[in-house]
């Protein structure tokens, strides 16, 4: 356990006071606050080996369990990220496959795996695999489950299109079917068709499902997944009909080889075409499927699980900025005392504190969707389906409000280590680039808030119609009548949850109005949601702000700490509030809910918490319990020996293997020989 | 001249709507508003020809205007960035040689010229001549230029080290004077003392200006620049004494060698110390420079160029988010009316005109600091010193300022480009990279605005003594009083201005208060002041905004443009402030200044004002003017041909140069075979 750690004698110098001032309880008590340790081998000495123990076969059991307990195997236990309740022995082998690509490829064994960089096998181990076990029937999953776990298939996942993106019914590929032949014949019409982005499609894949629009003798039948050879499984040579290559370098993820591909009339059987649901028979007559609300369930839950991703993205980066900033020294506060440790700047403690909070808040909300998801997932399997909306609403904004609040809290992470953190050693640009492109995938943030906003709008008008509410939209009515925040001095928890349900209800009803206001005005109801839409994305950024505010407040107080713990996540939880009070402090003012006064205290009692939870910000980054091998970072290092890491970083440039480097011979020295008789003209 | 582009049809099909509401006057019009032409060969084709003929001698024309003339040689003219008034003749030569070197080094001849993309020479051609040219005496200079210039000598300058950054004082290498040999002895005592970070030191250069604590028989004379041979001259190994070497892979800037350099007792003759201030004679005697204050000057320079670049990276970002975002269509506003172009969107126009506003708003702030130097260095010429604190002022928090807001733009403009915003082909990655470290390097961001805020206390502590103010800081007087906005629903320009400067003199007075109370607490001034200083941060932000939203304004105003043109940025600066009012609301409700009702109103009129610029759009960001050269993007082309750009620049992807790529046979393929046989088990 890392909070029985010994005394470390140079780890007490590098930080100095700040270490010395360390609650002793604080790492220890943090764990179980937390909702997905960030130690891997925790889980593998827990969940992995459990599981091996529990649900293998004796031949299983005897081969891998002494190398799971020798490391030689080092696993993890990813049923969620497989689908609830669903294949989970399947799923224990898809994840354990996972892991063993990673020890055959060597030398990266432990960092891809810790880290987020993804593989050119990632999207064969998720989505393609999912798919098969979402998506294919019975006699499909006999088929091609097998040749996929055993990589005789290895597969990709196809739905973007160069020239369309999260739009599906814009999508351009297509597949006919031919009765003659019981085949379906798959085309990219044009080169905006072009299958683009896909993960190991460029070099690695020889299968891909593609989305693709079915016809049935010319009637447009919607958008199904069809499962397509694409290179050859010996030669590995693109077969006839096929484009396929890399789509070049990008920012970041420069590991995976995302691909394009392009189909001209390329034939597959009909039984490629994944069926459990929408079904093509043998004479052409299409069937369509019982209920296709449930594909929501499974977007629901990748979206939860960045969430709670973007939070330890920021918890990665905040660790490693405030270990730094204890450890460094620079400019004096009083004039000629000496450097002081940066961490003592008020103005760091403002760049750090907030946003080891804003980890905080974004691991918990991400621990509470996922609760959610949970129960509700639970009535789905059950057949009842109405929390579906309120769920989708739910993670589909939160998915955006936490990308976003992570990207520009990892960026203002790295700037607050100065010069050093521009340099690669410092493990922050690759968390960024990981991870910025959350704000993208999985749905684009602006799409995600505005699908929110319609499930917010409709609610509001319910509200407004004196109509019941769904448990989650209840704050919509508090705005009602003219209220005012009784928040005081003592910052009342209570009062800075009402605080942001009122932000929330109000910036709702203002998008309402507005939208009735272009209505009014003649407009179209599509043109009029156009008109009001940034309104509307600010709402649904309110409610995911609230939420993540509540879920905070709401799990320090019910969480049984240590006396001394509680007291420090409460402040943490109340830095958390009060840092996003004066971020948006305009909508705090609406209808004069909070006073100019208010307003100060909230600035004044945030100035005095950066001081209070100074001694504590180191234990604070401790608990979230990043081995040194998780960050990868020179500057973020356990026991603060930060400038000899950089300098050993540096060593290993790869332009320092010679003293002189080539380009000198090849470029420098003939143009400078040759500038000297150009001088003398 | 670009306005007089022929029609396109292709562009004209693939822009749709809006190129047909191009206003025709808008791209010749707006260059005389833009400061400083993006065209390259533009500077090429006057400046630097103009000059090549002016004041070049016969044979120097002979040689080198044919050669200009037919673009063999490309060049520019670097005045203001070597000196403005200075060496002009030599500036000149070191600029022109800059160019040559690209030419030498060949393949990306215009790339690096035409982007930021730093070379390893550019310290060389910059900080070394310009310090050469600055700090040297006549004497140094007759020796130095003339190796500098000849590329004999190929130097950086060294003044942060690794444990120390912008913090003069705390750095650690010390020079030692040795009267007996008449030698300095310049020593790294600690690896903290490793210059660390100097462009082109690593493996390019082999002299190096290093900054160092002058000892004179113990006594500490200051930091002083000693100019260091690092490598030998023939076999660029490095001197004895001399540990150097590159830094390694950085978060962009992947073509420079930033390097680190540790000095273990290493020897230098007396006239290595430049002297053109500070002095050491033969015998030991020490003589300080008649003015320090001068040194502010060239840093201050140097800034004012940073705000304008900033501007002009945010707009190159705007300009391809812009042009792809009208040519790429996604999704539907009305059903089943077809996929739209996503610049119809409403939150797709706030997140660009937004930007496009504030590149504007920076490229003109950066020409009004340009500006007002010009002025105060003609002052400072003639001995009046008396305006450099304000300009300094000005500066440091203008460059923090325009530097923060072009990095989150920036992100904003990528972003609103979906998945293609990751390629590297979209080009808006590498104007992130190279841009963001302008808010660390020339002075680290909040470093600066508290420089900027100690001058904005001073005059606040004067105004509250009822002082008179330089004129830049007259809004702190205009407070007094309980005053209201005049704001309308006409959104009149002096009342955004007006309005800018009610909270910079808020934020400014509400520090000071601040500052007070805690001294009153029985603080000392220094800890008070660390206390105080996210408040005082925000004062300096708060006055650089309003300083760029007054300079807008008035330039629009006092600008001699066509009425059409008068209108649109009339609109283009509204925008600006009211997209400032709202991101900063609760600023403006303080003390009821604005009321709940004027807030509404500025809400209202910027949605208006949205879909009043959107035919204009693309015009705005073609009035930039960037070539497609410049801009290198993919998605940012004239022409609009995205698609076609996006797979040309795929397929060259390094990883297509086989359909099979070497890692399959190395990895993939044995892996493979491997699983097959696992999987029996």
């Amino acid at each position: 356990m890392r909070c029985k750690r010994p005394e470390d004698p140079q780890r007490r110098q590098n930080f100095t006071d700040i270490h010395s001032a360390l609650n002793p309880h604080l790492t220890c008590h943090f764990r179980p606050f937390l909702p997905y340790s960030s130690d891997p081998m925790r889980l593998h000495r827990s969940m992995f080996s459990d599981t091996l123990s529990r649900q293998s076969t004796k031949e299983q059991r005897d081969k891998w369990l002494p190398l799971a307990q020798n490391y030689a195997v080092v696993g993890t236990y990813a049923q969620t990220e497989l689908g609830h309740g669903y294949c989970l022995i399947n799923s224990f082998f898809v994840n354990f496959l996972f892991f063993e690509i990673r020890c055959q490829f060597g030398g990266s064994i432990m960092r891809p795996f810790l880290g987020h960089s993804p593989d050119p096998f990632a999207l064969h181990t998720s989505m393609f695999a999912y798919t098969l076990m979402r998506q294919a029937d019975q006699e499909q999953m006999a088929k091609w489950i097998p040749l996929a776990f055993s990589f005789t298939a290895v597969g990709t996942y196809a739905q973007t299109e160069l020239g369309h993106g999260s739009f599906l019914r814009g999508l351009e590929t297509t597949a006919e079917y031919d009765v003659r032949s019981r085949e379906f014949v798959l085309n990219s019409p044009s080169i905006t068709a072009s299958k683009f982005w896909p993960g190991g499609l460029g070099k690695t894949a020889n299968h891909c499902v593609v989305m693709a629009r079915l016809k049935m003798s010319g009637k447009d039948c919607g958008m199904q997944s069809f499962i397509v050879p694409i290179r050859d499984l010996e030669t590995h040579q693109p077969l006839p009909g096929v484009t396929v290559g890399d789509i070049g370098p990008k920012f970041g993820y420069s590991a995976m080889d995302n691909g394009f591909l392009r189909l001209d009339k390329v034939r597959v059987p009909r039984e490629n075409m994944l069926m459990r649901y929408s079904q093509v028979l043998e004479d052409g007559t299409f069937k369509h499927p019982k209920n296709d609300r449930l594909v929501y369930g499974s977007m629901t839950l990748i979206r939860t699980s960045i969430v709670g991703g973007c939070g330890r993205a920021l918890a990665k980066a905040a660790t490693i900025a405030t270990r730094y900033s204890t450890v460094r020294r620079q400019s004096e506060i009083a004039p000629k005392s000496g450097e002081v440790q940066v961490i003592d700047f008020q103005t760091q403690q403002h760049k750090l504190f907030t946003q080891i909070a804003s980890a905080y808040a974004l691991i918990n909300a991400g621990k509470f969707a996922a609760d959610l998801y949970n129960n509700v997932a639970a009535k789905i399997e059950g057949g009842q389906l109405e929390d579906l909306p309120v769920l989708h609403a739910l993670t589909a904004t939160l998915k955006a409000f936490s990308s976003w609040e992570m990207a520009s809290g990892i960026e203002q992470c790295r700037m607050s280590c100065g010069g050093h953190g521009y340099l690669l050693a410092s493990g922050i640009p690759q968390i960024y680039q990981d991870m910025v492109p959350a704000c993208t995938y999985e749905g684009e943030n602006t799409v995600m808030c505005l699908q929110t906003a319609r499930f917010l709008n409709k609610c509001q008008e319910a509200a407004n119609r004196g109509e019941k509410l769904p448990p989650m939209a209840h704050f919509l009515q508090a705005r009602s009548g003219n209220r005012k925040s009784g928040l005081t001095e003592r910052m009342e928890l209570d009062e800075l949850v009402a605080a942001f349900e009122f932000r929330a209800a109000t910036a709702s009803a203002e998008a309402n109005a507005r939208l009735k206001a272009q209505r009014a005005q003649g407009r179209s109801e599509a043109d009029a949601w156009n008109a009001s839409s940034q309104l509307l994305v600010q709402a649904a950024l309110a409610f995911s702000h609230a939420f993540t505010v509540r879920a905070f407040i709401e799990s320090v107080r019910n969480a049984k700490f240590h006396k001394s713990l509680e007291s420090v996540m409460t402040q943490v939880a109340t830095l958390y509030a009060l840092d996003g009070i004066l971020r948006f402090s305009g909508d705090f003012r609406k209808g004069n809910y909070m006073s100019d006064r208010q307003l100060e205290l909230v600035q004044d009692k945030l100035l005095d918490l950066l001081a209070a939870l100074k001694p504590n910000c180191v234990a604070l980054v401790d608990a979230f319990d990043f081995p040194d091998q998780v960050l990868g970072s020179a500057l973020g290092r356990w026991d603060g020996n930060v400038y000899e890491a950089i300098m050993e970083a540096a060593k290993k440039s790869p332009l320092n293997k010679t003293q002189v480097h080539p380009a000198f011979f090849k470029y420098q020295k003939p143009f400078m020989d040759w500038m000297k008789t150009q001088s003398k003209l």
